[in-house]
């Protein structure tokens, strides 16, 4: 069991309320993950230690980034959770993404994104994620607040792998790094050939990361791509 | 939806944190519920309006209770939530109690009982429930704190209720009140007869408590019961 939720790694990205971030860490533990990384904040301040009862070796261990490129480069599938439609971003439903973040093989490394408690995740920052989904609600206002979206993803995820069958793997994409390099390349044979333009640059770059982002690379896949972006495709 | 569920009413027993009374209120209106009570408490304090955020009608139209007996006696199935393993009282594991939660009628009034933050439920708190649940969670210690525990049951009853086929209730059992009062006389037949006695008191007390408090009893499992225990059975 704890080598299937080592695969996790949950990514706040701009926390605000140290509180949130202690509470984060009891979360985990009580479900049994472990690996947090924090972007854009820059060490555990008191009060995330007070809120985080017996779960402040979580805390201890947790990494510090600048930017969310950097916090998610080494990973290998990431998920991020928001509550709002996007235009440029499909959404999965709940049950289908936890579905698919039990699937993964136990040596993964699968990141789960969630984002500031007042912005969410901004459509910026859903570029760095493969899949969006949303967390299921009665009400529109208020989102589930921070630690409390984290809760349940962690423990629909946990109570899942207990009911998992064995031998069920999806196939070890390219790690973050390497997935988005490649829709860089991508990306840039749109611009030379015109398809992407100055009027329509930022929502189709969004379409085309949201899309190339959910095949969850694989190397294979990249050199398809990357013959068909360089070689081909008239558009 | 809403009618199903406007059926619930959760219930804080002694909770001491205003904080958590707010974030419970604030995942109880993420989840669409609505009806909430409070026990050993005299008023919501603005530490409590603050965490709610936009839920703050639900404490606006809270209940207070000096007893947990008060805040029951209307009620006519009470689920409660325990971390502990009890020596006397049975404890569902979480998906049961769920699906059992969900298969009563609408029109049903079903309480969830959630303790204090520190101690939890007493063996005195739990007679005033007909089952009890724990939540799963992968370490001992520590346990969910009290909001994690409400969100957890709530979002999976929120989630359930939307799967749910219809046209299957559960039988509707008498009031709380009434199903206490006829264990209380049970327990008095038993006193007369010498099956409880001195030394045996409170853990044969709280068995009976268990056993006939998950019966969940009707009117007509009352009359059987008392027809029982008063004409005869030979302890």
């Amino acid at each position: 069991m704890n080598a299937m939720k080592s695969r996790f790694t949950v990514v706040l990205v701009r926390p605000e309320h140290p509180a949130n971030i202690g509470f984060v860490a009891r979360n985990m533990k009580n479900t049994g993950f472990g690996q947090l990384k924090l972007v854009g904040v820059s060490g555990i301040e008191e009060e995330s230690y007070r809120t985080a009862v017996h779960a402040r070796d979580i805390l201890g261990s947790a990494r510090f980034y600048d930017r969310l490129t950097d916090a998610t480069a080494d990973l290998e599938v990431v998920f991020a959770a928001t509550s709002k439609k996007r235009k440029s971003y499909s959404r999965l439903p709940f049950e289908d993404a936890v579905e698919k973040m039990v699937h993964f093989s136990d040596s993964m490394r699968v990141g789960l994104l969630f984002g500031n408690e007042r912005t969410g995740l901004t459509s910026e920052e859903l570029k760095y994620s493969n899949y969006r989904f949303g967390i299921p609600q009665a009400t529109e206002q208020p989102s589930y607040n921070l630690a409390a979206a984290v809760l349940i993803t962690l423990f629909c995820i946990y109570t899942r792998l207990q009911h998992l069958p064995d031998g069920f793997e999806l196939e070890r994409p390219l790690t973050q790094d390497e997935q988005r390099d490649t829709i860089r390349i991508i990306l840039s044979k749109l611009e030379e050939k015109g398809f992407i333009h100055k009027t329509n640059k930022k929502h189709t770059t969004e379409m085309i990361c949201d899309l190339f982002g959910r095949l969850c690379m694989t190397k294979k896949d990249r050199r398809l791509l990357l013959a068909l972006f360089s070689k081909g495709i008239d558009l």
